[in-house]
């Protein structure tokens, strides 16, 4: 058999093997160089694939992107509405080596993005489809009378996934939020609370506690 | 009178122009040569103020802490629990350039903290700081009986601070996040809900959805 490399097979390794590294010692240690040590490949055959250390850096964003659409497509298919909530909004929560790693270089990527037009837009485009796959499970989940038809999916979605980032993120600084999302999901706090009452109105957008603001 | 320069509020003065710029411009644009165009400040009177580019952004950093702390002890003082509650929450919520300015300068050390261990304390001093000052309004909120006495307000004080750095975060990301900060605090849907029903059980550790989990 003739040696056919599958290019594409290849990229996406060399990736994996970069979202180890980051898993294991962070963004700091995530090179090229490194990359060839543990992969046995050489910083030429690697250079092949990736112009530089930030073009590989942007391979595991998007490797991170992908296998996160593969998870949040397998959950909507095999779980209820509800169960599928759950395990969507933490799919990068930092809970293992994998989740660890999809976190700190999300995290890394929406800083850059901040200052880089066509990487928000990217970034944008993730977050949006997050939002959805999260949106079509609170549906599912109100279509089976787990939650109220009262709340708008889109919306709720933007909530939740803000929740379930912001505590990741903090999860990554302080050893005390990470503790706290071991012992429990928050977000499976937040939801049983949206699931045991099953008709919230959403607030006006006044203030449901109308006193005068100190900000005048 | 003698010409005495007060070189503490200098670089209060030098930290707040350097703000100015990350609002208007943004991280990327935020450097000592800008600082002196703005400010009229030779770059070799900065230079005495800061070593260099990442010592100015640390400044920044420091300032943007000092201020959210005069402004979290001023709410405390002057407001009521939930008032309180409410606003120590949007405190870095990116709704005007101030606070702009805070959350792109925070979310930048953010980042930069994932793989600096002394810059990692600092950061969750400032974490741990704002949280004691939201279960301190839990507190107060609880007493004054518009918040149920149930509620852990330290682990509930993780989660609000959580999801408002979650979707400040998105929003500079996402100009649809954006609007949806703008039209309506979700921290005070939050509120609302945990406001409206006076005795919520904090759920056991286990789901109270407790089918299996697709992960085994």
């Amino acid at each position: 058999m003739p040696r056919i490399v599958d290019h594409k097979e290849r990229r996406r390794q060399i990736c994996d093997v970069l979202l180890d590294i980051v898993a294991e010692a962070g963004i700091g240690s995530a090179t090229i160089r490194e990359v060839a040590d543990r992969s046995g490949w050489s910083t030429g055959v690697i250079g092949h694939y990736f112009r530089g250390r930030d073009d590989l850096l942007l391979g595991g964003l998007r490797r991170a992107a992908e296998i996160l659409a593969e998870r949040h497509t397998r959950l909507l298919d095999t779980l209820d509405g509800v169960q599928a909530l759950e395990q969507l909004l933490e799919t990068s929560v930092p809970l293992d080596g994998r989740r660890l790693a999809l976190a700190r270089i999300f995290f890394f990527f929406f800083v850059e993005a901040m200052t880089d037009e066509v990487l928000r837009q990217e970034v944008e485009s993730y977050l949006v489809a997050w939002r959805k796959a999260i949106a079509r499970a609170i549906r599912k989940a109100q279509d089976n009378g787990d939650l109220s038809t009262d709340i708008d999916a889109k919306e709720l979605a933007k909530d939740l996934v803000g929740l379930a980032d912001g505590m990741s993120m903090h999860a990554l600084l302080d050893q005390n939020v990470m503790v706290r999302l071991r012992e429990q999901s928050p977000v499976r706090y937040w939801l049983t609370r949206l699931a045991r009452d099953p008709s919230p109105e959403r607030p006006s957008p006044r203030p449901a506690f109308s006193r005068p603001s100190a900000d005048g």
